[in-house]
């Protein structure tokens, strides 16, 4: 065989696509920043997760975890996992739990009481307004310890809602479950990730290598000049990774870069994957997308929006491949779009 | 939420793409065509499938499949098996049990006598000049009953060689395995095989649709202009699919299409897959490829190609999304692409 001679690495394979949780309570629920320590860190163990480190603001709280982040604000809650952790269980831990947990700090706005642990399904007058449960498609969807179609079932004991699936089985798609009680989103309720798929250029060799520095690394995120305003608590893994949480005011980033396992030499054929996730009106930071797409360069990226207007214009060269548009009950014009640079690459082949 | 009123179907997910085995015996062996009838039945059988017809000419037994194909010429073996089937298990009855049949019939190439069912590996002397195990990227990956990196680990036990992926986790790719032992093969040994996703326009509505008429689909296909000179085999599946073997002189081609899950209608969204298969030298058939794409109009395809020259000039408008091209020990040039339209799908939310 002709290929160039492999430099092997014993990486382990690291799934780096997030799993996501929403879950918004309703006015006059007690805030959910008086839930106890104890309790965040019971519902991050829950999904085989630890906390790593917080930071917090007057309006959140943020955790970095072992596997991605944890927002906590005074009405809604944001949970992000990637690796093999269990979202599925930190979901049903919060919707069996959250309710009892809050109704002890005093919730005003729940009429019955719901024991810890009950399993009470559909009670309409409990304080979550609206949840929402997401899984990307997985790079190695058999190695998860569950599928989407088994963590909806769990979830539909415990709360109704509609589920789909966004894009082609075969090529990128998103799983998507949300509840179904009456709620209305705010306008300015929006999210956007985006998600960057084999990224290319300097950066990417940088985070496949051994031996990186954090400032270093730092510096050539540019994290000083993209995220001027914002607090960050960033994380490099060992032997590689690298997760970051940022609050300024209401907002939050975050970031997490997940070095697939690469057979050969980084420098043939990157393969991180790297997400990008934020509250910010991206109308106005128009560019913050595209300045980030520069950055990373990669071969491919989705962009899954709630309320998100991004003008796409400066993004670079690409066919977007597919795209999918929804407006749900609540007022959430929901977006996954798939993005594909347009030059043919080179596939290296990857010895097993 | 405001998507179009899905017209839900019943229909269960199964799985299109295919696995293939491809074995070449030494010359001097005895001619697999000798081997019973009931060799093959126990074989297909060990990959959980059954043989539902049989064509042959002088050089080849072309044998449809309850999922796919198998064909047999006096030196070589190829089988074709797609939804939860397990190749890797007909694999392993060949590799254990090829020698001592063949050895029964008076094989004149082996030295050593193989008892039935031995476990012996990397026998050097034995009939086995070459042996390949191939894997598409499964749609739904956790539904098979084993990965290609458990089945490589079974097939290292009773055959040496170098195992690879061919494309990124995230997208079309393809896994490979390829026994190591001194081969050599014929320029004129060509295999390509042509993978249609999505296919799109009036057939791929009638793929999808009830009551359909073997005829009219054999009409529909172009079956008596693309491909005049084969002696074909056709099998119609309940309540969708359909499967074909021709043969010409030593020549096959095989079609299989498997309509995936549409829990819409399909008039909105087909997600038919087609697979194409040939051993034709496609220099002399320089259009035959794009006719097929024609006829089909997937949303996107990938070639996979032994010593396989193609011209894609004639291709639809397209994004060759990524490559990859490697030549082996044997002499065979191995070659995997991946194609994508440029326009922009739509995709119609799956409700789940």
């Amino acid at each position: 065989m002709q290929e160039k001679s492999p430099v092997l690495k014993a990486a382990a394979f690291f799934e780096g696509t997030e799993k996501k949780l929403e879950l918004i309570v309703r006015p006059g629920a007690a805030s959910l920043r008086s839930l106890s320590h104890g309790f965040w860190r019971e519902l991050v163990q829950s999904a085989k997760a630890d906390i790593l480190s917080h930071i917090a603001n007057e309006h959140c709280d943020a955790y970095l975890l072992s596997e991605s982040s944890l927002f906590v604000w005074h009405d809604r809650i944001l949970m992000l996992t990637c690796g093999n952790s269990r979202l599925i269980d930190a979901a049903c831990f919060l919707l069996s739990n959250l309710n009892a947990q809050l109704q002890l700090l005093g919730d005003e706005s729940s009429t019955t009481v719901t024991p810890i642990n009950s399993l009470t399904s559909n009670v309409e007058q409990d304080a979550i307004a609206f949840f929402c449960y997401q899984r990307k498609n997985e790079y190695q969807a058999e190695l998860q310890s569950s599928t989407f179609a088994e963590d909806i079932a769990r979830l539909r004991q415990l709360i109704s809602g509609k589920a789909m699936r966004l894009g082609h089985l075969d090529s990128h798609h998103h799983y998507l479950f949300y509840s179904d009680r009456a709620y209305q989103a705010a306008k300015e309720d929006n999210t956007c990730e985006l998600l960057m798929y084999h990224i290319g250029g300097e950066l990417a060799q940088y985070v496949g290598s051994d031996g990186q520095d954090l400032n270093e690394l730092k510096t050539k995120l540019k994290l000083a000049t993209l995220f001027t305003q914002f607090e960050l608590d960033c994380h490099l893994f060992e032997p590689h990774g690298f997760s970051m949480n940022g609050l300024w005011q209401q907002y939050y980033i975050s970031v997490h870069i997940t070095p697939q396992t690469v057979l050969y030499d980084a420098s043939v054929n990157s393969s991180a994957y790297v997400s990008f996730e934020t509250n910010l009106d991206l109308q106005q930071y128009p560019n913050l997308l595209a300045d980030i797409l520069q950055l990373f360069a990669p071969v491919s990226w989705d962009l899954i929006g709630f309320n998100c207007k991004v003008a796409t214009n400066a993004f670079p060269a690409h066919l977007c491949v597919g795209t999918a548009s929804l407006t749900s009950e609540q007022g959430y014009t929901i977006l996954f779009s798939h993005y594909q640079q347009l030059q043919t690459e080179v596939f290296v082949p990857e010895l097993m």
